[in-house]
């Protein structure tokens, strides 16, 4: 693997959450792998568990961590090709790209989508042209479509809780006030795909994902329906796909209470709106493996650096 | 000692002192004890010294400092309990401080008052919260009420430079434009009352601090007449406690001069305005002692932090 | 060599060179000698490569690097002497620079000019306070008049791509719609006239350096005349200096053309406004040298470092 930008980067699953797992058992054991190298974390947007989770994995490792808030700390980067910058940009991501990587061994890169330029988005525009300029390799913090780390991160959590019977996973939409990215869903599902359990997905009519991500996932516009007998509900809002970045519902009957989530596990990336996604009595109960969550994704940023280091010629 | 949240967490002041003198003499003689060890610093306000002794005071015993403006760096936080966050905050303080306990050994968090809402400021809203609901240690890096760092290093400062005799320290008001926090002047009027020394404070009339804090130490509202034979003077201005978070008084002869300083030192946790709180003279002569006790502000760090990670299981 | 703040602390250019190009070869070498030690970078400004590289050669020495935005993270400074302090500025420079110094044992700092007050700028306001008031070493991440490392980093590169002949060199004006300094065109030609190269600027009239700094460097206000048999042409834009910090002259006729190059290599300090200051069919050619400057960068920081550390009393 020279890039982690996407869960189709995971060759096999069971055997990632299998090295996660030791990892996070004895989370120093390869402390020496990472020594004098560098991972330059690159925020194009606000971070909290990203931010410490993955410097944290760094520092796991013996890397050192550098950390830039892009738009604050330096230049107005632009993306297009052939453009005249006569603008607002100072620098291009031609240049910016192959600049960091003489600094740094490993790029992690921050960039959320417009959620108004649906085919910009999908292009991943920033996340490819670090691909493309930078000599490095590229880990996605979370880019315009897709949050790999935090999609393994869930993988491995839901393998942790699972007993031995194969486990229904529901990924329902929730309301919520703002427009809020794909990225996690599409993330989560494609992690679920690759899993030994039943997973379908809940959300309002004009809500469903880019069916190229659901394929041939089981939706439901009927929540109630969907969370039968669910043994994790993985709740999330994303604005819509079809009618692109809109808010066309905040019906506050699809927020997730106790009752809806019966003896199911309850997951949520985080951070959550609480009393808006899900109700206070969810989050503060023995249900909630949000903080469990947070956790592994410590170790899954460290699996994945750990992974591209092995594979960096020295 | 499990958090460091106030003056009233040193046990014995003496031994303290003893111990952060010996840190000051021999900073790296426990640089494995914090070995792959984080400390997170958490700032929601502005900060050069305490942002920079407190990484200085980390590393000196081999942590990993990480640190994170959180309003700039992360997600707005809610602190009511129960409330419907559709508004402006994103996360709430329950996720917030128990995720960032499973990155961070110890979280050190800087959170000025509101000077608006005396209840909700002296009930210390948001070092309260991280409290309750991290599930590391919590270091007070100057909260609503107190800044015991500072007061610490000011009581280790007093001790190198008393002689023989009982020292007189006087802590008086001095005049500022804008309406500052107590933290400063509450953990002092602590720590003093905690040492073997005769300390009394000056301020104008409506300006008594809370007298929850000044207990039975005598209160002037005669500048000249507190100075009187005194061997250290701390100058801090503060807002009125009375009329929470009022400036009532701006009065230039509460200024300190070279004149009515005398033969004492004159002592200040800075930042400090030249020619409002103290002329030039005064902090540009020998009888100035602020870089000194910013210097001391590592060993008092240290020396909290030193004895949180030996009282932490391993 | 005490501070870093100029070209002209660099005592024998070619030395210098060699030792840079050594470290280039094996920057791990030396990893012990700032072991324990703390290198401060602060902030008055944006930066990418001054960022990241300065942190990276600190890295390379051991250091523990402490990065701080001076504006956003702490307290607008004073840098007046005498004033009265009731305005915008909450500390000033004679405190700041005096605590920082108490937990760094270097000081990096990067401060641009006003341009719009020539006497201010050439009295390096901020960092001269900062050599008067600091008690450690300060090393120049560009001031209001000149950017050392990025003018000794010039230096390396061209170094590299010299062969037997003596080569011609230009630094050329090219055009920009923003007022830009003078900080990199200056330390480039000082950097060049202690080099044994043919040196020659290109701008328009009106474009001139400080003639203190150009001295008896060949000056041309005809482009191609300048860049005839050029073997690097430096391209740079600048404000006016004769008409302090004005925009006179945008004529996209200087912007720098494949054509123009022909064989030279082409060089620039970055961030770069394509097909503004360039084309970009020289900055996608194999003429341009602009990475490889963005990577020497690294060394000429730890060259300096280095040098610090080893006249530092330890």
């Amino acid at each position: 693997m020279k890039h982690y930008t996407s869960i189709h980067d995971i060759d096999n699953i069971n055997s990632w959450i299998e090295e996660a797992r030791q990892l996070k058992e004895n989370p120093l054991k390869h402390i020496e792998l990472g020594k004098n190298k560098t991972l330059g974390l690159l925020f194009f947007n606000s971070s909290l568990r990203t931010r410490l989770s993955t410097q944290k994995a760094a520092l796991n490792l013996g890397m050192n961590p550098i950390v830039m808030n892009v738009s604050g700390d330096a230049w107005g980067l632009e993306f297009e090709d052939g453009t005249v910058m006569n603008g607002s940009t100072a620098e291009h991501i031609k240049e910016a790209a192959a600049v960091v990587s003489q600094y740094c061994d490993i790029i992690a890169v921050r960039a959320f989508p417009t959620l108004t330029d649906k085919e910009k988005d999908e292009s991943e525009q920033v996340l490819s042209a670090f691909q493309k300029y930078a000599s490095v390799p590229i880990v996605n913090m979370e880019s315009a479509t897709g949050h790999p780390l935090q999609g393994f991160t869930d993988a491995l959590t839901i393998s942790e809780h699972t007993l031995a019977k194969k486990p229904k996973v529901v990924l329902s939409w929730a309301p919520h006030i703002k427009a809020l990215p794909h990225a996690v869903a599409n993330s989560f599902t494609q992690a679920m795909q690759k899993m030994d359990v039943e997973f379908v997905i809940a959300n309002p009519e004009g809500y469903d994902l880019n069916p190229e991500i659901t394929g041939d996932t089981k939706i439901y516009h009927n929540q109630e329906e969907a969370l039968k007998d669910a043994d994790f509900v993985y709740v999330k809002n994303w604005s819509s796909y079809e009618d692109y970045g809109k808010v066309k519902n905040t019906d506050p009957n699809w927020m997730i209470t106790k009752e809806k989530l019966g003896n199911a596990k309850f997951m949520h990336c985080l951070p959550v709106r609480r009393n808006v996604i899900v109700e206070d009595a969810v989050l503060d109960s023995d249900s909630s493996l949000v903080i469990e969550q947070a956790n592994n994704r410590t170790y899954a940023a460290q699996l994945v650096l750990k992974k591209i280091l092995e594979n960096s010629p020295s």
